[in-house]
């Protein structure tokens, strides 16, 4: 419960109307997207409509030792966002506004609240593209996407939210306002806290205005899909097209499990007993899009491919992404809880990854679904289970556990695109080491000594 | 003066052989490629030969508490190297193998002594690229560019050193070696200390292994010379260029000064009362630099260039590409002193930029040449002085003074790519304010708490 002097002096600051403190709106904030985590309600929700509000909320509670958890949409999937610890809530969806679309530095200057997909709507005017697409776009803020430093499924070809983050204005731990980085493609003064507070999960600072890249919007693409009664043969093919040098936008891959169970829901016409599909996109320019989609099919019939579809058009194309739109609503329709898992590793451990979820899964009598991001090599091994079992959930959780000690055994990562949060924070000593844990814990005490800005996750107090 | 005890300690570690106290050898290691800058001796050059080598030497500098200062090439512009307060050089220049190219997740792992050249004539041989290319890519190790987070003549299109860094191996302050990153695309695991430690100029800690991205090399490519008798026409070309969504590989301008200049050296057919060279090449596919070179002149006749050329083989491209590779040669022989600074502002206020360096110069009396990379708003302005006359380097300093200043003030900054050093260490808090600068130490000395790792360097003890 916070002080009656500590709400007054919030509300003082945002006006009654931006501050929630009744049981029914608190109870909406105290989780996220992320399956089965514990909910904890925040004291306080509010929502300033300005950068000098938020440093006058974060001075409040600096003082009064209350902690902040700065929120866009909510939609993580880490538990990056739940207020674990109880305080105040920080929603910045009232920071909305597109500032400005710069079209001789390729350039979009919004505030964190403003929704990516809003962004987009935008910039598609002016032939321009903000390439970062998380499967949430159409929901998550830009302050959200870029705390949690967000993926998708452009990450081959056009990267992730870091490689388009060029300047940010931060509120500190202490309230002070800083501005790092901004429209000049070259930037090396002084460390770069840009990229530092990207993908910081709020931890570190609290982020008030962001200048993001802008690129041309493509002009044409292409969608190719290839069935494999072979993991191992959709792997080959996945290397065979990076070694010709095409690197498409997009390079999906849906295992066996989920196969079955898109096709069940959808009914996009995929054979039931396909080891692996993959789904390609090329883009570009139109000539070049052209020559691709040709030496793409050609690879796959290479490759072993039983069956090849080319879209000819906008609809053979939704067609062919329909089976991967639909993947995360079909597997969760079959069990009440669906645990969204991210693990990442290279590209050509795609195939090994792949089996080695497998075999996880029957050893744990699990049901495990497999799709992601083949080109960038970031898998999401889907468990279906029942929070409510609770022998299984225990299963659950050592797959879980193996399937990172897996990816990092194959030199991948813990996380590709959905973040630490509380979820992953007790494995990042297996891939940096207590001292590498060590050095972040050091980083966050110098940005924020209290632990008061989203404590509790990436690290936590030694 | 080192303690004999300390040597006695390195030699063990190192071999005699990798250990230099003469006076002759520390001379060379006192300085660095920038100009006007105090000379100073290290106490020791230490050259490692592996990770655990480098480990050792941190740990009997720490545990004696002597600074440290890694080297690569020395060919950094912002006295980055100069060992200020005496102490271990390390020159990284014996870790120089390229540990793997691996073409299936287009990768390159290398040590930190590799030259970048090195390793693009080996990534070359797979039709790869690595394309940072600052000047000296002949000479710079991959080591000292990452530390510096060097940019050159591709930054538009391609980005620089810090788009192109996947993974690193670090060796912190305390002798502890740490892993961050690796080879996947994706990665949200943690605080991202490989964009932290990119560009902090090894004062944070020493970089032992690094895994870059590599690209497929461009199939194509064309080069397009405009001749302008006005800097603000130059300036619409170039922001028309991008309006038109071409992105070039490379835009570069000239000055009226450097124009004159580089034409006494070279004579390359530059008109000498041309206001602006616009020097463009567009890469990429076949059909798509064909189309994109049409479409480039027609902007450059309709921004009202005074001449066009276009290179129809390699012979003319290299003549098109003379004057600007020589522009820097031709300037230095000019005056005994050649001070070569780095503003850099927004693409689009490189006119205004041209013009307040050209009434800087006029007012403190000094020859200020200017030329650089266009495309990505980063200006060279080179003053032609002579340090011995302490009159006028008084006045370059005032003049220096003030083109940062107006970079700041036009959106800009104070490095895009010759970094802070010694040399702009005075000017950050313009910049970031003393809250940015405060940041910046506490980050300092979270990671490196005894000021040992490049001391005296982006940011000093309060």
């Amino acid at each position: 419960m916070l002080a009656r002097e500590v709400l007054q002096e919030l509300i003082k600051v945002l006006g009654e109307e931006n501050v929630l403190t009744e049981q029914e709106d608190l109870m909406t904030y105290a989780y996220d997207a992320t399956a089965a985590m514990k909910h904890h309600k925040p004291d306080v929700v509010v929502s300033p409509n300005s950068t000098e509000q938020v440093a006058e909320v974060v001075k409040i509670a600096a003082k009064n030792n209350i902690p902040v958890y700065p929120r866009g949409s909510g939609t993580n999937l880490s538990g990056g966002t739940i207020p674990i610890s109880g305080g105040i809530v920080l929603s910045m969806l009232n920071l909305n506004k597109i500032i400005e679309v710069d079209q001789d530095n390729l350039t979009a200057t919004v505030q964190p609240g403003v929704i990516i997909q809003t962004l987009n709507n935008e910039v598609v005017k002016h032939g321009l593209l903000y390439p970062p697409d998380p499967g949430t776009v159409a929901t998550a803020t830009m302050g959200g996407s870029l705390s949690e430093c967000s993926g998708g499924l452009r990450g081959l070809k056009y990267g992730v939210t870091k490689h388009y983050i060029m300047g940010l204005q931060i509120v500190l731990a202490n309230g002070e306002v800083i501005r790092w980085g901004g429209k000049t493609v070259k930037n090396v003064t002084g460390y770069d806290l840009v990229a530092l507070f990207t993908g910081a999960e709020g931890t570190l600072g609290i982020i008030t205005e962001i200048i993001v890249k802008l690129i041309p919007a493509p002009e044409a693409r292409k969608s190719i899909l290839g069935v494999f009664d072979d993991v191992d043969k959709a792997g080959k093919a996945i290397a065979s097209i990076i070694r010709n040098k095409i690197i498409p936008a997009t390079l999906e891959i849906m295992d066996n499990v989920t196969i079955q169970t898109v096709e069940n829901f959808v009914h996009a016409g995929l054979p039931m007993d396909a080891q692996a599909v993959l789904l390609i996109e090329v883009d570009g320019y139109r000539e070049v899009v052209e020559r691709e989609a040709v030496l793409v099919e050609q690879i796959l019939k290479e490759e072993q491919a039983i069956e090849i579809k080319i879209a000819k058009n906008d609809q053979e194309r939704d067609l062919i992404w329909l089976a991967r739109r639909r993947a995360l609503p079909a597997l969760a329709q079959k069990r009440p809880t669906t645990v969204l898992e991210d693990a990442t590793v290279p590209r050509s451990k795609i195939p090994d990854m792949i089996k080695a979820i497998r075999k996880i899964a029957e050893k744990h009598n699990l049901q495990i679904a497999t799709f992601g991001h083949a080109g960038d090599g970031n898998l999401h091994p889907t468990i279906l289970t029942d929070e409510r079992d609770q022998d299984e959930m225990k299963r659950v959780h050592l797959a879980v556990d193996e399937i990172f000690k897996t990816a990092i055994s194959l030199g991948g990562t813990l996380s590709g695109e959905h973040g630490i949060g509380i979820a992953k924070m007790g494995y990042l000593d297996w891939e940096f080491g207590e001292a590498g844990v060590a050095a972040m814990r050091r980083m966050k005490e110098a940005l924020d000594p209290n632990y008061l800005l989203n404590p509790g996750k990436i690290v936590r107090r030694d």
